[in-house]
């Protein structure tokens, strides 16, 4: 390999991806792991992305008719064997909760209660169709009541034996959405609609240009007819799913029991959908746009998108550099920005100005600006983006600084959807022979394994031939893509007819 | 009992406060109880209350410094058993994870996997402490990492054998603060801090007169050195705590082993502090200010503050009232009120004006306008105030409201504030003998017992006589008034000295 600059976060992505990723979210103090198996801490670099998350779906949920509700964190056991294919996808690794009372045992030690012994026990929701539905079938009588337009932000459990910090633990937050509707057409419209929200979502707030599309039939959603997502590449070359959007038809709806009156008085099972994202989405962010220095924030999601760092030498020069800096801080957070102002804050702990930089640019703060009495002079900020090589600083009057930070911002968001878009592009590749698709996806970089492949664009056919060499590759079908052109080919494993190229990769 | 006009609800408070409580919240959609023995579906219109109440207090908690942050839903057992009061108070009836896997027995059908049995059992949070104080000894190695203030949104669940909707449920929503301190000192400012907080939330936001004080002993939160709440007082003159803060002094930096090195290198155990406020604060909103008609909702907390119902008579003429209101609306959204806009919105609704109008009532809108083709003609609005008779409308030139709805809605907020203050100082006497004492926790009134009593400010002392007494009464002390002046006195019942009058009541 060759020699390269120091990078403040070891090892690089180069070198092993994996560990730098827990290395940028240790640097950024995002999160870390709990001593619950599987569970995580986020901190509160990390929380303040997800409140930027949610801040804005939440808008756009809105924009778009939904309300928000709550149902409960536990379900009856019962209630997940009423669907045929979710018990199946959803009655495996989950938190079961069999008493509620805790006493003192024999040896003086807490132990469960043998007395409060549940006669059924509860589990903790990986999810909530079915508890929503046994809510809804109340709730929907007749054609009036619907359509019912909501969505729940909660945290789910699904029980993880190989935990990964947001992208895989056993607790996660999301948030579910979950309509019913009178015929199917309104139910599919639905469906893409959310899928239309979190694909604007990803492109234009995380800056990653996701592709939408849908599922192939081995990747549904247990009990939906059919699942659409969006997926988004890493700087890896592997595929994150980062949202979906589920027509769930009559099937929920049926074990459920959710009926209601049409206008002419006839009983009918109504149509219902489901989608969702999760805390995963600060995974794709972290991994789509940081480098070897650490976090890449789009400034859109960004905690703090402006950080004033004061710089003096005397102690005596202490009191004027913090008031110009509180002063700027105010002109700063009073410009609008997105659906707000702009966040900036100044940071005056007592350590040394260069070890603070370095501090924000692992956490991947998109303007950093040091104030000095030189600056202060000048009536000037020295500026420094994440965008850009950490020395790379210019000096900018206070005046037109103020009046350019938001195309600054802007520039920055935009700059990054194109960088990740041009990794995509590069890494997307049309195969059309088995041999080639093969080698595409078999690592060939003995010192890192890990880096390979990319978004192979084939055509398929569902076959045992070809689930066997995906398995074989562990490559999956990650979706057909919405916008890809109809084409006829033939799938390269079973040499079925197939008019669509699927994607497939590697994935999280 | 005296001839009544027609209410809304049935039964009225007078004739029985509990049941009307049930009718109001199910009259206005509030919440629901689930399949889920205990826990509840909370509806959109009281999840929007619950969103105000968050998006406020958040914003308070932020300007005082504090930032937010995600910790485990699961406690591992032996954590509670690190702090010896905590674990009296709290490993009573919680909700218990044995196991991590369900799969089908031998009679097909599910169970918990017998394989999966925990090694040790989690159990489901009743309250943070102990799994955030052994992250925060992580944390905290030196002053400089001191403060920590940290406040998490989540979900809670202590086991209900008795639940009532928002007041007393197995899971509920809440925020718990969790801060860390070099001193005593600050440790205690900052808990009287967020018990000033809470104070101005609950009276400015939540239009609730409360009274902030400390507990006394018996009242503690189970391993705090001094616990303090605000008391509200409902109609039904009962008293609810609606939050407190905890000074936990070093027990639980001890349990938790939270140690900093000071300035001069010494190792010291940190003091912690604890605080929160919980979904029951709806109750107190509900409790506090409805009628006979339904909710009466503080406008601060309405999610909508302003109800269109467009009114029309011939199909021809829908399409320009709409069209009106919708213009109107939009208007009305563009007024800055409180942090953000007036919230208004239109009754679109396939249903007769009048049945709308009762809804939004029930469901306590601040204000309804009526607009129909006269109104339209005379650019007004037919107004109607919900803290009004519901026939007390006047027509307002259109422009007119929009220059005073804001002055409107804060009139209606004060009125609140004022008639529950009222109705408290009504209902608070100062009480010098036992007898007097008893009688006034003693139902007179056989039709219906629930009601009476109220708040008595009397002296006391710690002693078995006044905790017999109390237990006999079913009344407890609320609290010793911060605001409450110095005094010599007796205990009404163990004649002990006493320098300060506490608050005696019956209490949800």
């Amino acid at each position: 390999m060759s020699k390269k600059i120091e990078s403040a976060i070891k090892p690089t992505r180069e070198e092993n991806y994996p560990e730098w990723y827990q290395e940028v979210i240790k640097a950024a103090e995002l999160a870390e792991a709990s001593p619950v198996r599987g569970c995580m801490v986020i901190r509160p670099w990390g929380w303040g992305i997800w409140e930027n998350v949610q801040a804005k779906l939440d808008k756009m949920f809105k924009d778009t008719g939904h309300q928000n509700a709550y149902f409960p964190l536990f379900i009856p056991m019962s209630f997940l064997e009423k669907e045929a294919s979710h018990v199946q996808g959803f009655a495996k690794e989950c938190a079961v909760v069999t008493h509620h009372r805790l006493e003192a045992g024999p040896d003086g030690k807490l132990r469960p209660a043998p007395s409060s012994l549940l006669e059924e026990p509860l589990i903790v929701r990986p999810t909530s169709e079915t508890i929503i539905g046994e809510t809804y079938s109340k709730w929907v009588q007749s054609y009036r009541d619907l359509p019912i337009l909501i969505n729940q932000w909660a945290n789910v459990v699904r029980w993880e034996m190989r935990p990964r910090l947001f992208l895989r633990t056993a607790e996660f937050l999301w948030q579910e959405g979950h309509t019913v509707h009178a015929t199917a057409e309104e139910a599919m419209e639905e469906t893409m609609k959310m899928l239309g929200v979190y694909t604007d979502f990803a492109r234009n707030t995380l800056a990653i240009p996701v592709i939408p599309g849908e599922k192939t039939a081995g990747e549904r959603f247990p009990g939906a007819v059919s699942t659409f997502t969006i997926e988004g590449m890493m700087q890896d070359r592997k595929a994150l799913q980062m949202g979906t959007s589920h027509f769930l038809g009559q099937n929920f709806a049926k074990a459920s029991n959710i009926k209601f009156q049409d206008k002419d008085g006839k009983m009918l099972h109504a149509w219902t959908t489901s989608w969702g994202v999760s805390t995963r989405l600060i995974g794709g962010v972290i991994m789509a746009h940081s480098d070897d220095d650490g976090l890449v924030l789009p400034p859109r999601v960004a905690p703090k998108q402006v950080m004033v760092v004061p710089i003096f030498r005397e102690e005596s020069e202490k009191a004027s550099v913090f008031e110009y800096c509180d002063k700027l801080v105010k002109e700063i957070n009073d410009v609008n920005f997105a659906d707000g102002k702009v966040r900036a804050d100044v940071d005056k702990r007592d350590m040394r100005g260069g070890d603070k930089n370095w501090q924000h640019i692992k956490k991947g703060v998109p303007i950093r600006l040091e104030v000095g009495p030189r600056d202060m002079a000048n009536d000037s900020v020295f500026m420094a983006r994440r965008d850009k090589p950490h020395r790379d600083k210019v000096a900018v009057p206070r005046e037109q600084f103020l009046k350019t930070v938001t195309t600054i911002l802007d520039e920055i968001q935009l700059g990054l959807y194109e960088r990740a878009l041009a990794r995509r592009e590069a890494a997307t590749v049309e195969i059309n022979d088995a041999k080639t698709f093969e080698a595409f996806f078999t690592p060939n970089n003995p010192g890192n394994p890990e880096i390979h492949g990319g978004l192979a664009l084939s055509h398929w056919a569902e076959d045992p031939k070809l689930e066997a060499k995906l398995a074989e590759l562990k490559v999956t079908i990650r979706c057909i893509p919405s916008e890809g052109p109809e084409e006829q080919g033939k799938c390269l494993f079973s040499g079925k007819p197939s008019t669509k190229r699927a994607i497939f990769a590697k994935a999280y």
